[in-house]
């Protein structure tokens, strides 16, 4: 009997190192909570209370793992180990499709979803908050009379924008992906720690980056936003065509007038993630007098494997004149993660071919994701500007 | 056969016009999505796909509805009229409480939460984005060496702050209730509104606002976070021990050193809803060096219904001089809805016993929510600092 009861206490004393000194809440979690949890080696733990329900399911990167009831009436999962990165994830209960409560939420795919932050291998800091000076995150509202709605951007502004008075800084603008808002880049992204985390090793120079929504409609448009139905608005071929009145009118005029920019063209970059960096290569190049660096991240024109492009006479015929545009554009930029296919690098390879320059950035080992897009601003800011 | 098709087109036309024409989105949704919806006299209507589950319902102001399933997989319900104000809300799918897919999330109750806002009668526009001069929400991450972790704050600063250069603002430290942190003044108080209006009208001066969180625990101490397993953080009688360190060594230290403020205590005031109204009235009246106008919302020392308390004794005595309280202290505010009860109103009439001055604001037909610290905000902000 005693015997047994050692046994007991040896495997439960097992079981319980296992969950505590493998594994730790994920850093994506609401501040307590114990799960999920994820495991150095990618691995991620699931639970959710649901005592009445007939079948649980987490569903993560396209698959769905069924979790095991316990008799506590917890449902948990502990899945194989994920690509590193941020993943959008949901449970899904009798079908139902339902955030999980120790999420935080972030705002993607249309609505509010569950997320984990699977860490990556190492000491990878560049997105965390360090010990060095912090710039501030502004959230500020403009008037839209080209939609006659109020909007609102964030603005970040570089450590030393309240105390230099006399300096003024160059402006870049930076958009989000399709189903998500100008909420993206700042919680998803962790902007504010890389734009800090640059700007103290001296890598990127001070600068105020401009975060807005593409989506962007006038009274009796369809906004640019994912259906929770999941029909897709009809825009025809207008990509982007409300956004750059917008921007080009309303946007840029107004943070040219109320923050302390340069504002000429060599002193703005326009770069944007997914459906953000297609509206970005639709804007920009069509507007040198305006940008003289534009990045696309997970997505340029030609970055959604669509087959060739003919790069002189797509988009107006922009890229027709190589010698012109190299002699304006002091970047033109893209980048994709190496899981997400070849679409990218087919386009570098024929703007190349079409004698335009261009840097083409790939993020090893990681999907149509967040951590794709966070390295790609890492790799991208700091060939802003100098 | 025509007159049928004739009555049914005519029917669906009612069905239609009625969902349409008297009720709409929900202003607390994602954008673009439909459900829920309100109806002018507060009722509101839900709605969600769950082709597989046995029961749904609406979980609201501590009610639950049963919704009914129609046969293309959608469950429905409207739902009698609400109280005006904003609610948390969350739909049950067979037993498990959900977030509706339909409504962003708002951290609350310690987690991201549904919530819907039920309009108020009459044209009440004081927390809507107006055609006014706007400040900006500034985020801002600062280092504790109280708690050995990086915390984040957001800040206020008027419609004037980057163009008056020369001008320094008094300092208004404001806190959420428990669950909650320090996003919910920013996003469901709607602070930005609330003070650009205020100071459009000249109703309050122009000032920064702070809103911190009071979850502060040292390394081994138990953050004042609500659990989701509704277990209460045992913290003693330390209410807002930690934090009280936090805010006076470190938070004002940072903020009049980064800002320009008035950093006097005459320039310095404070207030929380709840139960941030009760640690302002633990850490505020007991240092009366750093704070001049003191407020409660939904929560001060006696806001709770304890019964009756001795006003001479309580707190190490900071009441018990009516004489010098009342001298130093320029404004000691309480304010409740009136379908919480009467604790505050009788800590107010306990306080006038005493002879401590106060101002006691009843906020009429609203409940422990938003709507009520909107208001209370509103009539609080125009008695500082003039």
């Amino acid at each position: 009997m005693r015997s047994f009861a050692i046994l007991l206490i040896l495997a439960l004393g097992l079981c319980w190192g296992q969950s505590s000194d493998e594994s730790k809440p994920a850093s994506s979690n609401v501040m307590g909570t114990e799960y999920p949890r994820v495991f150095a080696d990618g691995r991620a733990a699931f639970r959710l209370k649901a005592p009445e329900a007939q079948k649980v399911q987490v569903d993560i990167m396209a698959k769905k793992y069924d979790m095991a009831k316990g008799e506590d009436g917890f449902w948990t999962a502990t899945i194989p180990p994920q690509v590193a990165g941020f993943h959008y994830y949901r449970l899904v209960v009798d079908g139902v499709n339902i955030n999980d409560p120790g999420s935080e939420t972030y705002f993607g795919v249309g609505q509010q979803f569950s997320g984990i932050e699977i860490p990556e291998p190492g000491h990878v800091d560049y997105y965390e908050t360090k010990s060095v000076p912090h710039g501030e995150v502004r959230q500020r509202r403009y008037w839209s009379a080209t939609t006659q709605q109020w909007r609102r951007c964030f603005i970040y502004t570089p450590p030393d924008y309240d105390a230099n008075q006399k300096a003024r800084y160059p402006v870049f603008y930076l958009l989000h992906g399709f189903g998500e808002d100008e909420r993206g880049w700042v919680t998803q992204g962790r902007l504010d720690n890389i734009m800090d985390n640059l700007i103290a090793e001296k890598k990127a120079v001070p600068m105020l980056v401009v975060v807005d929504t593409f989506v962007a409609a006038k009274p009796g448009e369809e906004p640019m936003v994912m259906r929770q139905d999941g029909r897709r608005p009809n825009i025809g071929g207008n990509i982007g065509e409300t956004f750059r009145e917008v921007l080009l009118k309303e946007l840029i005029p107004m943070v040219d007038s109320t923050y302390r920019t340069l504002s000429d063209r060599e002193h703005r970059a326009m770069a944007g993630l997914s459906w953000g960096g297609l509206t970005t290569y639709t804007i920009a190049p069509a507007n040198l007098d305006k940008f003289a660096y534009i990045g696309g991240f997970s997505g340029s024109t030609g970055g959604f494997g669509r087959g060739n492009v003919d790069v002189k006479t797509m988009q107006n015929g922009v890229f027709a004149d190589a010698e012109t545009f190299n002699k304006k554009v002091k970047l033109l930029y893209l980048s994709i993660g190496s899981m997400e296919g070849p679409g990218a690098k087919n386009f570098h390879e024929a703007l190349e071919k079409a004698g335009i320059k261009n840097v083409y950035f790939e993020s090893p080992g990681t999907a149509h994701e967040w951590l794709t897009w966070r390295r790609s601003l890492n790799d991208f800011v700091p060939r802003l500007f100098q």
